[in-house]
């Protein structure tokens, strides 16, 4: 479509500083904002989750008569956020750039306080499933962050929740790494101890991803958790450790179960990500499929 | 223990850069060698396919009087490759980080001949399990190749193909990413005439992981796979398909079943990594626990 709007063409202008400086951690604490970036993220955003999208930034080319957005796919974008109170703008490929390299022609800027889910805002057991979720304590990586968020999603969990210090969901490496899931469900940030209060309140299993255990209590094998219906079909929250360290005896000490994933060959473990895929996604599995 | 071996300090020497262009395709073309990178890989190199290694590079520090290898984790890996013909050499800092950055201390050179299994080198039901081999088409990304070949031998598969114009297995971000995977299993490259023709031979059922199936026929989804002993038991190739294009409709017509892993929540797809990983890792567990 023929574009009229002014375009924003100085990649050294203070807006686009701005909105570049949404990358770092003080840029998002300084305005209360955060940046989305490229096709799939920003699709995603104003599709699933219009109310935290402030402004959208359009790549156009001016190679024509009139400007044009550089492709349909963007167009289409733009469409879908014609539907909510998002400011577009339309900018040339300098100025994109500036914004982010990864933004490939599309990016957009949300409010951060919106983004935060509060633990009021999870729906438990949507669809008539079971009520699972997943959680991550102490997780460092982004691309982790990311991925284990997308896993949760895939599996239908009702919500993500990062416990303790975790990496910061609005880091655009997590939200890449989403590859959108992040606007796709609920994710929640709390401490150890709100964790465990609001599983109590909300009766909740809490089991822990875990391949040693405790000196008292060695893990489940997850294929012998898998065969046990009663198991599967609980309510649940299930939690994985930091990358490097696991978790901490005495957080393993307040779960009701410990259960591990077998490894058949002579790999020594998995990753995070996958093994949150592994647990989460046969554990949706399992409760999807009467079993003989 | 205290260094006597002469210590390769010339980062600028024939020798150090021959090393260093193992990293590039031409480099192993030309050599007929491979470079194995980090404690992790080298670590596995050296216990499970000490036939490939032919020399080894430790950092050694000059700090002291006596030149020491820089960490005891290090150390064990050399007393390891002792029992072996294995060359070990002694060299700087400087040397080993024009090796390769990614050495952190260690580095090993591998025969790219001795590497290249054979569709004979197979042994197929390993342990009395059902025959399983894990067979990616087209797969061109290092760093999906190495996580595929690791979630492949987590699942206690027999062997990893990759079929077709894949990735070159010995590229040193395929190893990096294997964790050490690439010497736990064997790791075959043939054609796809070649795949077809060898699975008929050995009798294995080719399953293809694919989302959308052919127009005569949509996929089976796994978890109702899963809950068919018979099925799960069956000695089988779960063929997975290319990052972008998956399968062409021309290959799922020739495969035994076409199976599916489900999306319970909004996510639109899972990575290659993260698929081969959910259905490997199911089937090996469902494989291995006595169902009701």
């Amino acid at each position: 479509m023929p574009i009229n709007a002014q375009i924003l063409d100085n990649p050294k202008s203070d807006r686009v500083r701005h909105i570049a400086d949404l990358t770092r951690t003080k840029g998002r604490e300084r305005s209360g904002r955060f940046l989305i970036e490229g096709p799939q993220s920003v699709r995603e955003a104003v599709t699933w989750r219009p109310d935290v999208v402030r402004d959208l930034y359009v790549e156009v080319s001016q190679a024509l008569e009139h400007p044009r957005i550089i492709s349909s796919a963007l167009e289409k974008i733009v469409e879908t956020s014609q539907d909510a109170t998002i400011y577009v703008h339309y900018c040339t490929g300098d100025v994109m750039h500036r914004i982010s390299p990864d933004a490939q022609g599309i990016a957009a800027v949300g409010n951060a306080e919106s983004m935060h889910a509060g633990a009021d805002d999870v729906e438990l057991g949507k669809n008539g499933r079971a009520p699972q979720i997943a959680v991550f304590w102490q997780v460092r990586d982004p691309g982790n962050a990311g991925t284990v968020i997308r896993a949760a999603d895939a599996a239908g969990c009702d919500a993500v929740l990062f416990v303790d210090d975790c990496v910061d969901v609005l880091n655009p490496k997590v939200i890449r790494s989403t590859a959108g899931s992040l606007f796709h469900l609920p994710v929640l940030a709390m401490s150890t101890d709100e964790f465990f209060t609001w599983t109590g309140d909300h009766n909740l299993d809490v089991w822990a991803a875990d391949v040693y255990g405790t000196e008292e209590r060695k893990p489940e094998s997850l294929p012998a958790v898998l065969a046990d219906k009663a198991a599967v079909e609980a309510p649940k929250a299930v939690l994985f450790g930091n990358e490097a360290r696991g978790l901490e005896p005495d957080i393993l000490t307040r779960c009701g179960r410990i259960v591990s994933i077998p490894l058949y060959g002579k790999a020594e473990s998995l990753n995070l990500g996958t093994s949150a895929a592994v647990m989460l996604m046969s554990l949706s599995m399992s409760g999807h499929v009467e079993r003989m």
